[in-house]
């Protein structure tokens, strides 16, 4: 079993980025966790990857058939507004759970629509660095189950 | 640490309803497998109830405080359209976790909103009956944090 | 064949309720007037309720499968504003007609829109007490046809 | 008591159009189905017209009163567009009922919407071709009411 | 000097369609009204014509060229709903004068927007049958000016 | 005269919620204070009651006319989502004083509509539990004048 | 008969303002063209105001009723923005023609909406200056008709 | 303790004004009973204004905290269209109550839009002229109570 | 392989109409070009039609299963507002290829919308006569392609 | 070169007005400072003027063109609601720039909309006093290139 | 003449994503039959780019003009998102024509706007790969004819 | 006192694109001009970068805390549609003034809101190449006030 962890703009800012939304914990930990996690999962391979660009979030997705079974994503900025992401999500058909750290149904209102979310298993959000752990869990779940 | 879950109206029809939406899993086995993690976790009390009435929902809520720590809450058809349970959460000074079972952003425009989740820490959805198991660690979780 | 009538809120006011708009026939003669033609169309059982709670109409029609086989349903206020008996509608199969007294279309904006319509068969609306009795044909009708 | 029913455009292509949506009853059986009801009510005269002009069913209508005691309409698409067909219905006095095959509430959101049906008394929609029957009994009984 | 008055849909019912709306005055005594202030402006030729249907409106807009020099236009329900009435205006390089009996500001919100005003060289509403012979008065007043 | 105070959802946490929205004053205190101005005005009898059902508060609604002369009403969240309320008020012909102790216009924008206050008299907001009293000196006022 | 006529804000400026929109005749030259008519048509009284200030148009309105026995406005720009000038007008009980020089439909959506033309009988726009002249035949001819 | 009570467009009418909105007591009569209920309440000083013009409510409300303690205002009309005087309540520290005579949620739609009520402490309205004096008590109650 | 080309609404005025917008060429000749690419590509039969009434391109559109392979359908204004037109695509199972003169992209918003499009393989839309020829070419291919 | 300094309503507080919001400089304090840049950059006349008046902006800005050769405009809560002091801007044809203290793309969604920017050369916000002196400096850099 | 085509996002995976939507072929397959096509065409050069980065498909329209005669742009997912893109079509003059491999306006409501299209000549969809050939056709055509 | 200088997409091809729109002077030239400026205003460091890339955008700002005081940023079509650069700029916490060479309030609607404006001190808009000069002499008033 392997897993992508895909970020998108800004996430590379981790504990700089306004730590009273985003927190303090740099994306570095994150990952550090997370591999922790994927090995007690039984997780064979787990690869992150962050951009700030647009094309390279889809052109990773669109490597991902080949090279992972199952993708955790946090599209940023881009879950707003990019249908590039969405159309990558739908030309693989790899299971994915979008996870954001923040709450973005307290935030402004044009971070409640989320262009990304209807391509994926599910969603995590509100939750924080814990938040891509528990994403990890369901997808590793998710992977385990008989294929119907 | 006591822990209480909410689930609203039409959930006690688990495993019988849409079973293409809601998977085939009933409340009552939710409630089993929740109780089984709780104490790995080791929450002293886990509390569940349902209902199909807002009011109840509200109430319920409203009495939370002095009964449990944390509260994991699946308003259901009520994340849309209640008003009261936002203001009983507003009220109450608990850390609450919503959950969905089905991926409410691939479903009718009018589920993309909820009235609930800006009160709440964060929130599940998608992930089926696993969605309440990883809500329960993140709350023990936050409990567990030294309080700011 | 056995049919349950549901009634929302406000409907048991009817006869005194502003009558120019819903009539000057009780709720109890209608439910008399729908006993004689069910009679006459070989309904075996025609049980009447009426509430003021949404979450008991999510209750009754949740219970419903068991105690008939089609549903006639006027879910008056909860038309516009219930999810939560949308969701239940959903949840079970059975034939259900939507019934308003009066013609919603005439009447303010936010009663143009149906959240429960979608999941009925169909729905009379502007004819009154007869309204219903309409209803029970068109239920017996569709409960008499061989089912596909 | 004599009955006019005027039904629009694409309705003559009943049993052949999109059984799924309009069922596989033709036009013409309707017709029949509700002249063997109208004899059976004490209908005097049932005149029975379709078009594909939003022109003609305006000249229709306005033509009724000198023609027939009450109008049965299914506008079909001219429902959701015609301010012509609308006006038509405000310009004379004969009671009306608008009548659908299918539940336009189930349908796309520019079928939710009625321009005629407010000038309607009211509306029986997504019963098929009894709707019609249904609509006349629902018109019979209400000019045999004394009129206030 | 050749003037051409188009009437739209029910139009032909003027004093007997809802009076305390439009007037008790018929199209007829309109249009007499109209020739006699015709006469009296110096206008060779008044034609006057009326239809409920959009396709005819149309065709005899882009007839008008070789027939008349201005055109006085009620496209009355089709005011609102016609995108093809407003492309014959377009087609066509005709003064015109948009005419309402009614006050359409007065009146339902679908009524305040008007796809043909555009078009026309101005538009006079809720001056009953004056508004013909006022906005003939207009139409001749333009057609006497010196061409820019 | 006989006065009935319907107090809707979480306005029993008075006091204890979100008190520098709300106040510090408790539900009892405010029923306290009425009861004194009560007297003071010569009100014969005053009733509170409070539910956090939308319900009870028809229900309520619908028994009031035989068991007071008018209505103060604080519907709270069920303001600006209830129909049924809605449709309650307009159902009795009490007259009924709508009261907000917190002024909604300062607040999220779904609290600016109100579904019940076009059935009330008028309505008070923002001044607390002042604005209690305020309403009770109104609707005595009104029941004093006499009737038109 | 007495009429006042009030120009709104900028209308002073006519003939030098925008010409290839409202024409290169002034206010002064379009008051004396209504004037001349004035006396053709057997007016008494004909008196002219113009005010770039809202509340002075608020002011004439309210003391029109004295003073006049119908208006002409052109509430130029206040057309679109005052609720405060509708309200005079709604205060006084006096025949109001409402004028445009230009064709507001032709414009920017924000003209498209009046908010005093629903308390006037009617409205003429895009005839230019000629447009008041053709509005004073109308109130003439209006309060020449005997009252009902 | 002094207070001023601003009135804005039309207000001067009252009486004369549409009485079946704003019935039939003059302005002169409520500031008169304003003045008796402010020395029954110990007020010093109470000034009432009123003005057609947005400046000049402007102005006032500017220069009110040299002059006064508390402000009621009625700005009729400009509560919905104006920004300049809700930036003149933000502009100065005093506390204000926001009274109509109306109740305008029972009114036009553009009448449910208060500019200016969320720069006051609180709102009330439809309660005729007694609404000022009941504000009055709230502002001598609220000027009273020990600032924080 | 028989080809039917209907053409809405002023598109019979081509070559005088708009001729920036829609070009100088005249339907006769598109018709005439349209027959030697349809000779060329092997087309047995090619009918054009074109009509300004609504009704009649729902019924040659009805009347296309039994006459024709496939369509070339220019709704010209009904493109906008037809829903007849939708409705008629819908009810007959022929491939029809929608073709616009002009870029209705670059136009009107209201143009921006096509009700027919959904019901149509495909668009071709700016590219002047030539459109219709591409889009033949298109249909042709279609047609030749093995079904499934 | 002369420049005319227009400001808007409530503008004449700054220094007293929201210092957070507005900054702790008063308006003749702005002025003296853009009069000594104005002294700099060789201008000849400056003239600064405030009103709270909507119509006396209008008029200042129609009498502008005999008294100088550019504007600067800060319309303040006028910017967001008047078409009159728009139209005025479109009747002169002098450049203007408009000025804002404060960044109203950081305020309420109201103030995000500008009604007089559109008739501007450009607009200059959120830079506080200092934004005059820019503006004053690119009027003067405007005035000075030769026109086309 | 030169042709440039570019392709964005996802395009790449043609033959692999969404068969059913976008088809079987892949795009090495369009741009050899492109290629044969162009030949016949006597086109001299085409060009074929991809990419998934927006600014690549900015930066490759502003070099077109160097490069080419003409584009054809199939902008996929940023159709509906780039103002980028649009904004480098507005700053080279070449005629394009925007392609779409599926019907736009028979899929979801956000795809439905082309902020690019108003930029183009034309634009071609739901035809298949067979689109990129019409188009071709089309700008060849374009390029032949005489400039004006 | 070191700024950077970011401009957006198509700015490169200033001079070029669209001079009517966004005037004749090159980027290197408006670069020249803010060097010589800079100098005079005593920046040590002035940086100017261009891209049309979002995610090199968003990088730059990330990068600009380590390398300089303040930014001036032109994000041109990204201001409309970048989440990813707005939180880029929330993330560090460096002053910048958001410049366009256009007035982008006199252009498409979409135009009118900026995504990015409200992360920014203030917004210079519609005075060309001037408009950075002003915005650096903004920036280093800014930089030199001591901080709060």
């Amino acid at each position: 079993m392997r897993i992508l962890v895909i970020n998108g703009p800004n996430l590379n800012l981790l504990g700089q980025r306004e730590p009273d939304v985003y927190g303090a914990v740099s994306l570095a930990e994150i990952e550090a966790r997370l591999a922790r996690r994927a090995a007690a999962l039984g997780v064979a391979s787990l690869v992150c990857r962050q951009s700030n660009h647009e094309g390279e979030l889809v052109t990773w997705i669109q490597e991902a058939p080949g090279q992972c079974d199952g993708l955790i994503l946090n599209p940023a900025a881009y879950t707003h507004t990019s249908v590039a992401v969405r159309d990558a999500l739908a030309a693989v058909h790899l299971p994915c759970i979008e996870v954001h750290l923040s709450n973005t149904h307290a935030r402004e209102a044009f971070r409640h629509v989320s262009l990304t979310a209807p391509l994926c298993l599910g969603q995590i959000q509100g939750l924080g660095p814990l938040g891509y752990e528990l994403a990890l869990e369901a997808l590793v779940n998710t992977l385990n189950r008989p294929q119907k």
